[in-house]
């Protein structure tokens, strides 16, 4: 019997209560013992909740219980996860998160403070809901050195595009479409404008390299920039659009960028639409690997919770190896020197002047597409410096500008 | 430091090989202490190998060598490797395996025999070459209960049906090339018979049932009837065809079917063209989970080997669980009871006398599709015993019928 308390009753902290209640049975034949919720810990009132007894409003009641050996924390935010993780891991409990901001931030820290303690971290449920990313990076995967993980990480932004690109609805009118539907917050700032993504990139991003990748260095640009007019032309050079977080190996560094970017309808990303989620992760043996499904929602998340649950509890007592450390020297590739083709929308004045210059400044085979006012091109794989000196010349005002995956 | 053997040095063991010395660095520091591969079982001459002084030939100079920990069977086939990893598994050495045959047929003793002598018998490369399916599947999904898993589980068939589908060939022409690339054997009917994929949907099957789910009692189709009559009606009705592998559970038994399928073009699985495989993992907690990747090749199998390497080096002395037991009743639902929309192309010497009979005997919404002297039309979802009786008595001569996934 392994006793556990849920920390934040909110949609994922009552989610895992329905996986576990739900599928108990199941659960218990896994772990070889069943899982037993001893406390809920949530401010509001739960006092017609049909286990009532369970909720409780003091995070001392917990710490201060030797039989509760995990602690899930599912409130988000900074604080007050931050304190109640270090206080949970300080008496030598496991504490499993779904957090992305609280391992992004501060999970070099939290995961040395487990192994002082003598416990253990996870976070399986911080990227990519439920679909298994994290363990198969960490296990799966071991025999690889892994080149390049990259992916659509965020279901909202990945709806928006999608109803750009298949109704022909502008950003706002798709915007407010997710908002009606519940997939998009109030205020849609973490979402659209890539810092969800950029969190949960930096995770993975860390994971490769061993210490912590800060996703405040991160070049990070979000989907507001993103017009009827890129999504038809990218549909005409053969591309979707969408949010990508992105972390390519190069040599002692890494490339790691937030942004929309063209995506090829060869590649299997490109196919992947609503509010579904897709990570790519390339290794040196094993090529490439796709892993996709609901990144976000209340069961699928809180069943990736319950996993490392499971997990936690088979290897009660095991040492337990940090999955990064803090960082020690900047291992970003600066944005400006990062290669890669880029796609660009201009209005211009004059055909004939733009096609001249294109042509003139990029290789042969750079063909520009036409469209009413506006014009595109994808440019060759180059320094994106040196395409964006080009691009200071160009007779033409520079609508977009989009890195092509 | 983990002392191994590798018996059988053809392309998945020389892979392994290849893996451990490529990325040793990377393994060390995964598995806290290097990987030491002590000897290589293969009755070939490999006196000219860099490392000619690990080849042995006699499997008891492994048996019986106590430093040995794991070996690894990478031979294929019943014999002798059943008799070796036996041998190996009584001497108290955990075993990995890529041996899909095997496992598939003789899984449940070898997990037993595991149990009793204290060791373990790891098989994540015998399903899905490098796309981590089996872990994910035990360990990820955890807190699930699995309802269904099915997908594109051979790479060679789904290589030539992509070519019929792409290039308009031949099933014939597109073998030939399938093998003339190294996709297909000589003897191709271990792949485009069926078999290969229903050893693998048979493990995944036993799995999710916890008890042996014999491969020789699935209905089993290959995909040799497929014509390009078939793949243009497919198109036409928005389906692309692939030889799918399906186990979806029904109440307290099972439907799992091996069968050339009609997959919409809206399902992820039907834009996984070429070699790739892809698994569709449903949870009840979930929702659908995909793992897309290499299915085969050298090192994407020889990495999920390694993976099982590592595995098994860091869980050294920990208790080991069967993943199914022996077989004790029948859970397969039968073929004919089994409920689904068919796919029917018939050969009709009056349109009228069909259409008469389609729109007597099948739903209102049944379209008859006519091309030359073909026609087809997709049935209601219905016990498939119900739609072969319907079928007998049609006007016209039938000459494929194919399931929907």
């Amino acid at each position: 019997m392994t006793k556990i308390a849920i920390i934040g009753f909110g949609v994922v902290g009552s989610g895992v209560y329905e996986v576990i209640r739900t599928n108990a049975t199941q659960i218990t034949r896994t772990c070889n013992s069943p899982i037993d919720i001893k406390y809920i810990l949530d401010i509001r009132d739960f006092s017609n909740h049909p286990e009532s007894h369970l909720f409780v409003n003091d995070v001392n009641t917990i710490a201060n219980d030797d039989e509760v050996s995990i602690v899930v924390e599912t409130m988000g935010g900074l604080e007050p996860a931050n304190t109640f993780s270090r206080l949970m891991l300080s008496k030598g409990k496991t504490v499993i998160t779904s957090n992305k901001e609280l391992v992004a931030t501060y999970g070099d820290e939290l995961f040395a403070l487990a192994c002082e303690n003598g416990c253990a971290y996870y976070y399986e449920a911080s990227v990519g809901g439920g679909i298994p990313i994290i363990r198969p990076l960490r296990t799966c995967l071991a025999a690889n050195r892994i080149d390049a993980v990259y992916g659509i990480l965020n279901g909202t932004t990945n709806y928006i595009l999608t109803r750009m690109f298949q109704a022909n609805v502008s950003f706002e009118a798709a915007l407010k479409e997710a908002q009606e539907k519940g997939y998009a917050e109030k205020d849609p700032t973490a979402d659209v404008d890539g810092f969800d993504t950029g969190k949960k990139i930096c995770i993975l991003s860390s994971m490769i390299n061993g210490k912590k990748i800060n996703h405040e260095d991160v070049h990070t640009e979000g989907i507001r920039s993103i017009t009827l007019a890129d999504t038809e032309f990218a549909s005409a050079f053969g591309y979707s659009i969408k949010l990508i977080g992105s972390c390519k190996r190069a040599g002692e560094k890494f490339e790691v960028v937030v942004a929309p970017m063209l995506v090829s309808k060869d590649s299997q990303l490109s196919g992947i639409d609503d509010v579904f989620n897709g990570v790519m992760v390339s290794g040196n043996m094993l090529g490439d690997a796709l892993f996709y499904g609901r990144g976000a929602g209340k069961l699928p998340t809180a069943s990736a919770v319950v996993a490392d649950v499971i997990d936690a509890a088979k290897n009660a007592g095991r040492p337990y190896f940090a999955p990064w450390s803090k960082a020690d020297e900047n291992v970003l590739v600066d944005y400006d020197n990062i290669k890669a083709s880029m796609y660009v929308c201009v209005k211009a004045n004059s055909k004939e002047d733009l096609e001249a210059y294109v042509s003139a400044n990029f290789s042969d085979s750079t063909k520009v597409i036409f469209s009413g006012d506006y014009a595109a091109f994808i440019t060759d794989c180059a320094p994106i410096k040196e395409i964006k000196q080009k691009l200071a010349g160009i007779p033409a005002s520079v609508c977009n500008t989009l890195m092509v995956l």
